[in-house]
C-alpha cells in the first residue's frame, strides 16, 4: 500500500487508526494546547507504532490543502472501496433486513459526508456510488463525515444500471428519491430488503436510474417554497425505513 | 433601511425578491450563457424596478467575498429578524399545533442554513437564536438555504432561558435533543404544541439551558461509533413531529 493523501481533522484521522483499514504512514500534529482528543491520536499512534511528527500549523495547512485541519493530519493509503458482494454478505444490519444506500451522482462532498455519517448511524450494509461525475471518498469526505467514512462500506460502480439490476435479481427492492413522486415515503412499507436511490443536487434521479426503480417515493412537505438538502432528505427515508422496522423504539 | 449585505447565489437572490422581505439596492450579474434562472432573476427586478448591474465575476467575487456566486449577486437591506410573538400569532402550521425550533450556540453557517431550510419545508412556527456564540443569518447562511432563510421567521434573543420560561408559560412543551437521553424520538408524543431544542455541533446543549427542558430525548441508533450531524439530525426530528401530527401521509 503506497501514500495516496493526507487525511485532516481530529475525527477523520483517529477513526481511520481506529477501524485499521488504511495503512497510516505517519502522523502530524501542531504544537498547541494539550487536549484529550490529542491525547487519544498520540497514544493510538504510538500503539500503533507510526511515526508521529510535530509540524508548524502553516506546514499542515500545506500538507492538507486546508486551514481546517484542528492540528492534526496523517498520511494514509487509499481509500479501501468495497464490493456490493462484501455488504450484502452479511444479514442486514437493520432488523435482519438489508438496506443499501444508492447515490446517482450527488456532488458535493460535504452531503455525501453527512450521507456516509448518518448511513452508519443507521446501520445501512453500505453506500454504492457511480465512478463518473459524483463527489467520491476523499479527506474532506471524511471530515464532513466526522470520520465515519473510516468505517463505511462504499462501492464504486462502472454502470449504477447494471448494479440495480443486480440487487434486483437478489430480490432487493429499489426505492428512488423524487420530489416529484406522489407516493409519501410515510404510505411506504420498507419491512423487506431495501435500496433508496437519492439523486444529485440539483437534477434528481437520473431518467435511466429513474427507469430502474420498483417505485417512487418522496418526502412530504408543508410548504413548497423550498426543497430539502440532499444530505437532510437521505437521513430523513433512513430513518424512517430504521423506524418502520421497529429497532427505533 | 440601508444596504446592509450581498446575498449571492441565485436562490438566495431569487427568494429575497419573491419574499420581498428586504429592501433589495441593486442586482448583479456576470456575463454568462443566458439561464432560465437567470432570466427569472432579470424579470423580477424589472418588475420591481431594481437596477441591474452586469459585472465581471472577479468584481462580483470581491463584491460577495466569495466565488460561489454563481454569476449573480444583490446588493440587500439586514435581515429581517421576526419577534417570537409574530411566530406564535397564528395557529401553528403543523396541524394547528405549534413547532418552534430553538438552536442553543450552533455555530456552523451551512447547518443553520440547512436548518432553516427543513424547517420551511416542515413548516415551523420560526427558529429561534441566542445572540451570542451562534451563527446568525448571513449571505452563505441564505446560500446554505438554498434561500429559505428569506421567507423564514427567525428571532435573535438575547436570554435564550429567558425566552424559553416565556414559552413554557404559554403552554408549550420543551424538548431537548441530547445524544444521552434514554427516551427516543419515536417513543415520544409530540401531538400537543412544542418547541424542540436542538445543541452546538461540538457540546451539544448547555447545562442551563438543558435544565428548562420538559424532558431529553434522542435519536436511536444502531450503531454508535458515529453521530448525527446537528443539520441531519434537526431534520429528522423535526419530520418524527411532522409524521406524528398526521400531515404526513
Amino acid at each position: 500500500m503506497v501514500k495516496a493523501e493526507i487525511l485532516y481533522g481530529v475525527h477523520p484521522v483517529i477513526e481511520a487508526l481506529k477501524a485499521g483499514r488504511r495503512k497510516v504512514f505517519e502522523i502530524y500534529v501542531t504544537k498547541g494546547r494539550p487536549s484529550r482528543r490529542m491525547e487519544t491520536v498520540r497514544q493510538l499512534a504510538e500503539s500503533k507504532n507510526i511515526p508521529l511528527q510535530t509540524v508548524s500549523a502553516s506546514r499542515l495547512a500545506d500538507l492538507s490543502k486546508t486551514d481546517m485541519h484542528q492540528g492534526v493530519g496523517a498520511g494514509v493509503s487509499a481509500f479501501p472501496f468495497a464490493s456490493i458482494h462484501e455488504m450484502l454478505d452479511r444479514p442486514g444490519p437493520v432488523n435482519q433486513r438489508h438496506l443499501l444506500l444508492i447515490l446517482d451522482q450527488l456532488v458535493d462532498p460535504r452531503n455525501l459526508g453527512a450521507l456516509i455519517r448518518t448511513a452508519l448511524c443507521v446501520g445501512v450494509n453500505g453506500i454504492i456510488i457511480p465512478k463518473n461525475r459524483s463527489a467520491l471518498p476523499n479527506p474532506l469526505v471524511s471530515k464532513a463525515s466526522s470520520g465515519a467514512l473510516e468505517h463505511a462500506l462504499v462501492a464504486k460502480v462502472t454502470n449504477l444500471v447494471q448494479s440495480i439490476q443486480g440487487l434486483k435479481t437478489m430480490g432487493i427492492w429499489i426505492a428512488g428519491m423524487d420530489t416529484a413522486a406522489r407516493q409519501s415515503i410515510y404510505a411506504s412499507d420498507f419491512s423487506s430488503d431495501h435500496a433508496i436511490i437519492i439523486g444529485g443536487e440539483e437534477k434528481g434521479l437520473r431518467p435511466l436510474v429513474k427507469k430502474q426503480c420498483d417505485y417512487l417515493i418522496s418526502i412530504p412537505q408543508n410548504r413548497t417554497v423550498s426543497s430539502l438538502n440532499a444530505s437532510v432528505a437521505g437521513g430523513i427515508i433512513m430513518y424512517e425505513v430504521f423506524r418502520q422496522r421497529g429497532r427505533a423504539l
